[in-house]
């Protein structure tokens, strides 16, 4: 099952959280920030804005950089994903 | 009796709620978590921006996906519907 | 004695509430729900959106559906009404 | 003394409120409820709206029906008036 | 020292205080109500309003009536005045 | 080390506050009240509006008055200067 | 690794604080005030304002004064940096 986003919407796929510390510890579940990054993995449409729909300016495989707090959490087929409106997204994060 | 939603209005039927955990406990009504997904059932005929009417992204039969606190809930005929903005629905499920 | 109401507002008589229980049990009148369903009585000639009179989607005598705490109750020659701006109705009930 | 109301701002006289209760009670000031209707002494020129001059939709002499806790009361000349925006207005009584 | 206020800013000098109430008491500074009326000192050049520049509708020298909350209170000279928005000033008083 | 503000942004340098009071009190510092007038230092290129740059109606040299909780302070050189949106500046004093 | 801000979002490197009062005592970590400065490290393509794509007013290099709260932090290869709307940015330090 996929999900087609509407509008400005783009649903993103968190990355892993390391679960070590740089100094060899492993953090149990609920001491782990959760990651500010993720990969685009859908887009909505674009929205209109004066008369003209402008497309996003992500697309699915970017690599995104969010708010902590930002978007909100839906299950697809057991995965949880995050969705975000595009202006929730700070950058894309390249090479 | 029907509903006919003004403007961005989407009528949905919540889908059915899983009463038994993967691991075989049956949940009793409260410790039921709220169906994110739902089908929608009426749109109305869209909004005008910036002079235009623009219709609506979703249709009777979609599959939506939504906030767990998104919109109202109203009875027709008996049967309890959620009334949403289209603005509130996520996506499209597809597939 | 009438009321025109301004602009995008409309004036609704809620419907008679069931003071009956489907067990047959009567209910006194602070258990009882109010109502989300109405008739409009009257509406207003419409609002100027990007410079053009936009006239109201609902009409007198159609049954409208709204939110518990829509609007406000006013009275006229004694009879409680309740003054709704169109964008508090979710929908017509039709058929 | 007069007031020239700016903008789209209406000067209202509150209508004399019932002293009496239908069985004959005689009410002190601080029971009575506020009488939401009143009389139109005053009117703005209208508002810009979209680079035209738009009118109001109310008249001096119109009977009109506004929220218990609309607008800010002033006093000329030792008499409460009642200055509301017209969008405080809910409509125009009539007949 | 004279002040030119921006835009759709108004310097308004509060009319005196009644000191001594219909009944022939002196009231003491604390116990007196600001008067809600004044005369306009100066007037800003006006604002942009879709593109175009809209002068005031009040003038100096114009008495004006306000809420009692409005404005800012300033000191030019060692003098108070109360700075508005043109849209905090209900009306101007004829006659 | 000079700073060039952005859009319709001000920099102003306060004036000076009086030390004494009228009866010739030497005022603690606490006990100041913070001046509301300053020289404008700088000032933004302006702000678009409707489609067209709009210079702003202070420039560097007036000495101008504002609300006591306007602006942000920011250090520049060790020297303390506010930054202000023009919309906080009440007028410019001339004269 | 580097980040693409979108739209009207600038990446900022804060710059170092002084540890040393200039009285000669060494600040600890907590009673630091976080500096407003910092360095623009990236920028977004603009924002559409009346349908045109209005390019930043800060460039990549340019010393940028901003509010102690403002932005949120984000962190790209284990190094904290700040992302800002431009909106947020008072002014460039030039000179």
């Amino acid at each position: 099952m996929k999900i087609r986003p509407l509008h400005d919407r783009v649903v993103v796929r968190r990355m892993e959280e390391e679960t070590t510390t740089p100094g060899g510890i492993v953090l149990p579940g609920s001491a782990k920030e959760k990651p500010q990054q993720g990969e685009v993995v859908a887009i909505g449409e674009g929205r209109f804005v004066d008369g003209q729909l402008r497309p996003l300016s992500v697309k699915a495989g970017d690599k995104v950089i969010f708010g902590s707090y930002a978007g909100s959490t839906i299950k697809i087929d057991g995965e949880e994903l995050l969705i975000l409106n595009e202006s929730e997204i700070f950058g894309v994060l390249e090479g």
